[in-house]
């Protein structure tokens, strides 16, 4: 198979991306976000705060981590962030479906996907950082003005929150400051159970 | 407002384009594509093609496009490429909608989508024609692979995807192969109309 028909199928298999469902739903809404919705709206948010990143990013490849970190969901699913046992193998299991799937690519664009795959994953480059920070952010406003979305539905306590955005510190801190008045309000809404006291 | 808070408001106001419907069904579902999942759609393909835009190209510039070229649609809609009535004062009704919704950001990010999103709609640069040809060739998959789509729901003719498709070459050559393939096979298929005996 010729490289342009290698990349012509993977952009085809991507449609599929639109049907993986998260447990984040669409504000004012009932309907569940899918990993597209998910990965189009922190890229366009990278754009956006590119300049609030706390260190200096090469816009490009964080766009690159963001659009394609989820892909591997087309094998494995997505795993709710506050489902303890998911979490459990959830690296190994998302590794194997990253090389199995950028594996399906000409070699030169498949490793280098693979390579930012892991590179997101592992939270030590600026770009990773700022990635993350906004995978991390977007469903804190998703579940905020849709009323509570997940929090409530899957009774998630604060300490629990504050585990999970911790890390949006050390990529954005703006956007941190601004998730965690809403986090604490959510709080004192109820909508987020508090085990602080 | 200070710059950050308005980066956030906008970035929470981008949750709409989850709900803005265009005429593509997803491959396999008679779901509809919305904006977000479409921009999404393209933005990875453009990755992942990058190394057959007819010129070379920046791909942050071609990215940033691509996510953002759709963002007027939250005040105007989705126009079907094949309504010839809607493409009457599209461009203005657009162009209005693109000035009052990037107006809304920080000068130095709002200027700079304003100018990206009329340099995508001139499709001179090679940015604009290598983006052009993503957003004319993705919703040829779907419909092909979803076994005639918005094609045969709406009695579109050949020479009417013909000129739709005729920018990709300018854009990306490769592409146009593939899709010109498959839409032979479809007016074969009787899913486009055949008027150019």
């Amino acid at each position: 198979m010729n490289d342009v028909i290698k990349l012509i199928n993977f952009s085809i298999q991507l449609d599929d991306m639109k049907k993986v469902l998260r447990q984040t739903q669409l504000i004012g809404s009932e309907q569940y976000e899918d990993d597209a919705q998910h990965s189009y709206h922190i890229a366009s948010m990278a754009i956006l705060m590119q300049k609030y990143a706390k260190q200096p990013i090469d816009l490009e490849k964080a766009l690159t981590m963001l659009l394609f970190h989820d892909v591997v969901e087309l094998k494995v699913g997505d795993t709710f962030c506050y489902d303890a046992n998911g979490q459990n193998g959830k690296f190994e299991r998302e590794h194997e479906a990253a090389k199995s799937l950028y594996g399906q690519l000409p070699t030169d664009i498949g490793d280098k996907l693979l390579r930012l795959w892991l590179e997101f994953e592992e939270r030590e480059t600026p770009e990773a950082k700022f990635a993350n920070a906004l995978d991390r952010a977007q469903p804190i406003f998703n579940n905020y003005y849709g009323g509570g979305g997940s929090w409530k539905r899957h009774g998630v306590r604060y300490s629990q929150v504050l585990r999970r955005i911790d890390p949006v510190q050390d990529g954005c801190p703006e956007l941190y400051s601004a998730i965690l008045a809403l986090v604490d309000d959510a709080v004192a809404k109820k909508w987020i159970i508090d085990d602080t006291e």
